[in-house]
């Protein structure tokens, strides 16, 4: 397995990719040290895989050469590929990604492409990964609209994933299903939620409420046979345990997202403790998946920190390893 | 003045109807004693208003006398007119209507219509208020859709307006244009905010972000003189005090509302006791406009208790007195 690693996006890069690369080599030496103890047959495999794993990482190489060697990081399953330029959070995705195609998104997408790696991982411009994600691996045939996620806290402590979060503003029914679709493979996969509870968020609970979109989603998502439908969910039900995947447009997604998100802000400058409340702290999550391409991307939030690395190159290994891609292509 | 209030109407009818006539009509009494002690003439306008003040009480006149005299509430002001129906709130508000018309919203609407009494309230079957609005005083000449907002707590204490709250769940942009129009005077006349600033709800911070929704009524915003237009603002400025104001179609505000109101159930069950979490308990506020109609009409929440009761008269007392209804005429 070969993780590609954009090592200058995000607000503290490269630094915190560093980091965040030192937290996860050191927790797999540990998880090998324990296995090798153990002498047990039955971790080979994760042995091995260990054996058999490799980041590439794409930035500035001189400087990302010092801080490895600064933060005493074993480059023996590194490799370092030196791009001379940066797409910075702000640019325009379409023309940073044609005028700069020696920065670390584009060559990393480049690497993705080729099979160079497996799944390609940035904390950068969410704009940039997307288009990237688009034109170089492409959606997956049958997909109509890739879309991202974004999870929610749940009072149960549990995390559900509310999908689209954002991308695909103006959304057509046939949309809505294969969001439920993937976001239930998402959940079940990654997650680890069995045979998840799919909501359709509206405004009323029976079937016929809503808007045009949510009357028309309702009957295709009841009929569709991949996902576990219960229903319609309201704005009240988000943070309760009602439905483990939430489906909606992403103009509904994103207003809910970034209001959950303020939830944190609003809660620390009451000067209020609580572990429900702190599940708000969205930057603790990492990233989250471009569900609907070919490969596994991963995009994580602008102000990620060395665990939030970790935590997306982990889950890029659970991408890959659990072939997200060929399980949502056997249910097309 | 004359204010019609449907005493059937809540999940608590009539006796927190007539216990919130009692606060009312004491802090009437309150304020005029002071008044007397003050013998300051410019209040004189307050005085006689009490004076011709009356109550039209409809619903179950042997139930609502007796509850009347239990509560030692005085009865020289009050009316009430005796109706034998009542409209239950899950029921098909086109339908009820029309087959109960002797209910007390139905025979409310007719004395509303008919000019005997100046405003009409009720915390009854929120439909069968819209639909009753809609087919005895009817729209203003000009207004689209009338539509119903929602108080939206903000961290700087005051509330703001958050409208279309779940009236119209698709909508045009100029539905959106009226809607912010509305709003603002709403904003201004009731909650007394001085040119309330006014926000297009959106995922995104500049003009052409958003859905097709959203990207047309930017502008037309923008360009319409009646209100204090600032742009876009998200999910995360709800709770804030960036707009006063804050527009959206009625399917993206209910999933505001409802998610909002999904917070103070959340706090207290998590032991947490905070002012500003306190101004999520929505049942408090008593009741809500609906704005664009020819005459005042206030619909509370079905747990209205007495003191939102209390406040939807003295609401629907404002509406009245400050001819909010002839000032939207002023507009178009």
């Amino acid at each position: 397995m070969n993780i590609g690693i954009d090592m200058m996006g995000g607000d503290f890069a490269p630094l915190e990719a560093v980091k965040g690369i030192k937290l996860l080599l050191e927790g797999k030496v540990e998880r090998d040290k324990g296995q090798g103890k153990d002498n047990n047959d039955n971790n080979d495999n994760n042995y091995n895989h260990y054996n058999n794993y490799n980041l590439t990482l794409f930035g500035d190489q001189p400087q990302i050469e010092s801080l490895l060697k600064e933060h005493g990081i074993d480059t023996t399953n590194i490799k370092i590929v030196g791009t001379s330029q940066v797409i910075d959070m702000h640019e325009h995705p379409t023309k940073a990604l044609k005028e700069k195609q020696d920065s670390s998104i584009a060559v990393g997408f480049g690497y993705l492409t080729k099979g160079m790696v497996d799944a390609f991982i940035s904390a950068g411009n969410t704009g940039a990964m997307m288009v990237g994600s688009l034109f170089s691996i492409k959606a997956i045939e049958g997909i109509h609209r890739p879309t991202i996620g974004a999870y929610m806290p749940r009072e149960n402590g549990k995390l559900g994933w509310l999908i689209d979060a954002g991308i695909n503003s103006d959304c057509k029914p046939e949309n809505l299903v294969q969001f439920a679709m993937l976001g239930s493979i998402f959940a079940e996969q990654i997650l680890g939620i069995e045979n998840p509870l799919v909501g359709l968020i509206n405004i009323g609970e029976e079937e016929g409420k809503g808007n045009l979109l949510s009357q028309a989603a309702y009957p295709l998502l009841k009929e569709y046979q991949n996902i576990q439908f219960i229903g319609n969910i309201e704005g009240r039900d988000v943070f309760l345990d009602k439905a483990d995947v939430m489906v909606c447009d992403g103009f509904t997604g994103n207003i809910i997202l970034k209001l959950a998100e303020s939830i944190h802000g609003l809660v620390q400058r009451r000067n209020i403790h609580d572990e429900f409340f702190d599940m708000f702290e969205f930057e603790q999550y990492g990233g989250v998946p471009v569900l609907g391409v070919n490969k596994p991307v991963i995009i994580g939030h602008g102000i990620s920190h060395a665990k939030a690395f970790k935590n997306m190159i982990s889950m890029a290994e659970k991408m890959v390893e659990r072939d997200v891609v060929g399980i949502i292509k056997s249910k097309l």
